[in-house]
């Protein structure tokens, strides 16, 4: 199997940063995944002792704590200083953004527009600094709300561009100022470009990243698109029927896939 | 000839203001035309002695000013007051407001990006309020330029919503704050929906309206997509070989174009 990788993929500025902080703070724990990728999480785990803290009960005054990259809401962190001094905040700059324009908005009188997912990590957080918000997915949702006149939107650093002018076109025909931020973040950008680039090109693609991670799933969406395509989080995952008659296969990866689990994967798959 | 108007169509809030305006201020005159309409500038004249002003030249301090729906630039605004203290404001409040957003935006250190048609005199009003701005009608004239972080972006009252949204979704995949105002009047978009849906209903559509008005071109516009489409003035315009083995003729008419002209033309056409 001829193997082609995209020609932008895997560990973006946040996701690098916040493995050195960990990797610099052995024996601490984080606050929930420090990253979507369960196996570098496990690597973190057993190279660094760097343990995962589920709840915030679960955090006493001798616990050294890393903020994982996606944050986490301003009243869990009120609640995790009252509990230990020992933070190291490993949130990602373009999601701590984020949350200050939200904060931001919310004081200059906007209502403001979450494009994302409620239930992911990063969203709750920008969230718990939005008043008056809405998280939504897509334009009907918007439908049934009625705002004011003056409405802030912005988006999960990982999701779609297409999506999010969608909901943006929405309000900007129905209100008479939208202040729009686009906070999708430059390597998401970047990757999906070049998933759609290299997609249309191979005969079949692999989307190399956690099952969890939001930014690989919208990676697989993409190629779905434009060729037959499969989200592998580790070399297990790989089925060598998929290979049968084709020749070129096609790599991406999502911001929090480490190189090492692409390697191995790939040297599997050159083997087909 | 069975003829069907649109739903909406003719005379907006904003140029009803003005003519009531004039008709209050007999024997004054007007800064440039008062609206784009040649016919009701001319019945303005002859009922109500309403003069055009043509330059800031030919005003002395016993003339009575009427400012055109349009606006003038600020620098114009000024020499006016230097030269008579009599100065009547006709300007329409919805290009007031645009005015004033750009003149905010300009102080809040906001690049301004203005939709519209350079030599049209609202646009012209405008832009003289907005600093670091640029006046353009397509994307392709967005592509050259390289903004600062922060964009704002209004549009000409009288513009089409699907080309203010092609300018908007390229600023916003580009640049990582764009505040949109949709200053697109609301008389605007109802005329042009009502044309959109009509001119696909029938075999022949009349535009009446001013040649020289933005409003009633951008109708033009958008029937020509649906049917066979003439603008007219007045009834003088009309060719009776257009209406050859038609049966319905949907009419509608620019915000600037008063009921008795349309009325006339109809009168005309029901007779084919």
């Amino acid at each position: 199997m001829k193997v082609k990788f995209a020609k932008n993929y895997g560990f973006c500025f946040g996701v690098k940063r916040a493995i050195k902080i960990a990797e610099e703070n052995q024996n601490s724990s984080t606050l929930g995944p420090l990253i979507h990728n369960p196996k570098e999480i496990e690597r973190l785990n057993k190279n660094y002792n760097v343990l995962i803290t589920n709840t915030l009960n679960d955090v006493n005054k001798d616990n050294s704590v890393i903020i994982r990259t996606h944050g986490i809401p301003k009243d869990d962190l009120k609640i995790l200083k009252s509990k230990t001094t020992q933070i190291i905040d490993a949130t990602c700059p373009f999601v701590k953004k984020l949350q200050q324009i939200s904060e931001e908005m919310s004081k200059d009188g906007y209502d403001i527009v979450i494009f994302g997912d409620e239930n992911h990590p990063e969203v709750k957080g920008v969230e718990s600094y939005a008043e008056n918000s809405i998280v939504i997915l897509s334009v009907n949702e918007l439908k049934t709300h009625k705002f004011r006149d003056k409405v802030a939107v912005v988006s999960q650093t990982t999701r779609k561009i297409e999506e999010f002018l969608k909901i943006v076109n929405y309000l900007i025909e129905n209100y008479k100022e939208v202040r729009v931020f686009n906070t999708i973040c430059n390597a998401t950008l970047e990757n999906q470009e070049a998933a759609r680039v290299l997609s249309s090109e191979v005969d079949i693609m692999l989307v190399i990243g956690g099952k969890n991670s939001s930014n690989t799933k919208q990676l697989l969406d993409i190629c779905k698109k434009n060729s037959e395509s499969y989200l592998v989080e580790g070399s297990e995952d790989l089925n060598q029927e998929w290979f049968k008659s084709k020749e070129v296969c096609g790599v991406t990866a999502g911001a929090s896939t480490p190189n090492w689990i692409i390697e191995n994967i790939v040297e599997k798959i050159k083997q087909y």
